[in-house]
């Protein structure tokens, strides 16, 4: 083993930094759109980068698959068609199946490699891979939705990196258009927004877009994630029809069939009271 | 003004570390207890190290002390009289005197140089010095409450920096035999708990060392606070008396006469909503 070093990420737009104390490199791929990196640290397992930025630890990934997945799907009367646009980490599509009611969950990452690295590195983030109702496919996103039959999703789940590079034309009104077209009534779209702290125009730019395409009700909710920007992160859901997005079920998400180290309904709750901060920024 | 460069503080205990962009180190004491220095950031205002651990950002403060005093003040039923043990910066004496119930709030922090650098750097932490309730002194705080008359206070504030160090003493039974001892009826004492993801191990030990001590009933309230280790935190509450922590004077949040960036009677909600991952180390 190595001796250890630091890893530093430092992130230009927040003026902040994160780092982890790591061992050696495990890995490193070029893909045609990006290059993958998987470090081994001393104290949170393996780490993913992309282009340099930190995507993924062992240690805290729960926080943001977890909200990415079950906060809308527990504010959608009754998913059964998810689509996951991104997320080639598996992570977002595991803890979707993990609902009884979801028929079909279909993943659409760009890359490749970021799977294939994630059933290497991250084995456990992978193990429903292989569940009947789910498909993985390796496909550009915004051509996916831009051809994906109207009215045939419940929950659309972008889960992607940051927007600069490919994951750009993921964060404007051309690709929320289409994404609205495939929601099924009562259809929902989720989407990481980056840090409340830090961030926050960002998130009005993605709110702003996602309205200009049609999206009528909008709602924020904040959660930690250490590894990325501020460590204070958040998810923008979005819902077709006007409706309150305070409210989801409450009762299910209380006798949820399964195990969380992070999201539970009282979680959910208190991710839904919006400290004065984001309330002021957001104009709510 | 000079070329910004990266100041990262890597955290041994966590693997983890936090880093800020800054332009200059604006000033630097070595006191007799620790050297405090204060640089100039990009985008977080002005940042105060202690032994070269962050302490305070003008930017992220407002986490930590509205969460210190407002989550404790608004659990106890009625508090006239606060002591804080450390919190040279002002920054919890300041979210203290916001209640108008409280009629004498006394700071002592062992390092008068802290509170000078505050004074000087971060004059909007320390706006409430003047109040004719606060008491700002410099002294031994064990000795201080060692010295405290019993029954004379109804909520302690330990706003120290971490267990090692001029520190140290805060942490352990004997300290807490003598808060307890000072505390009225229905008395509070408030202490932060490092980090809930990386840290549970301080925080049970701490809770053992309050339990052995007399104390009756816990809770730990995790909060998001970036330029601390993983960027999530924690303040530990302890009852004198066996009482149900999760009970606070919501009505009364919900109408606090003053302005807050965090602290919220929903988030306070949203603060007992116990992540699985806490509940399970903590043996809840």
């Amino acid at each position: 083993m190595s001796k250890p070093t630091w890893l530093h990420e430092n992130f230009e737009h927040t003026g902040s930094a994160f780092g982890l104390r790591v061992t050696r490199k495990l890995d490193e791929v070029q893909s045609p759109f990006q290059k993958i990196e998987i470090w081994e640290s001393t104290d949170w397992g393996k780490v993913m980068l992309i282009d340099g930025a930190m995507m993924v630890t062992t240690r805290d990934n729960f926080f943001y698959h977890e909200m990415m997945a079950h906060a809308p799907l527990y504010t959608h009367a009754d998913p059964k068609d998810v689509v996951i646009i991104g997320g080639g980490d598996c992570g977002t599509l595991r803890e979707v199946l993990r609902h009884p009611g979801v028929q079909r969950a279909v993943q659409c990452d760009i890359d490749e490699q970021v799977t294939r690295m994630a059933e290497k590195y991250f084995p456990e983030l992978c193990e429903s891979n292989n569940d009947p109702r789910a498909t993985v496919m390796f496909d550009d996103g915004i051509a996916y939705m831009a051809n994906a039959a109207p009215e045939s999703v419940d929950v659309i789940i972008v889960d992607s990196t940051d927007p600069v590079g490919p994951a750009e034309g993921l964060f404007n009104r051309a690709f929320y258009a289409n994404c609205l077209k495939a929601l099924r009534p009562g259809g929902l779209l989720v989407q990481q927004s980056e840090s409340p702290l830090a961030l926050m125009d960002l998130i009005l730019d993605m709110r702003r877009a996602m309205q200009d395409a049609g999206f009528a009700s909008f709602r924020t909710l904040p959660f930690p994630q250490p590894c990325y920007p501020t460590g204070w992160w958040s998810c923008t859901i979005a819902a077709r029809e006007p409706r309150d997005l305070t409210r989801f079920r409450e009762a299910d998400a209380e006798a949820k069939p399964f195990d969380t180290q992070y999201y539970t309904a009282a979680i959910h709750r208190g991710a839904l009271a919006m400290p004065p901060i984001m309330a002021k920024a957001l104009g709510e």
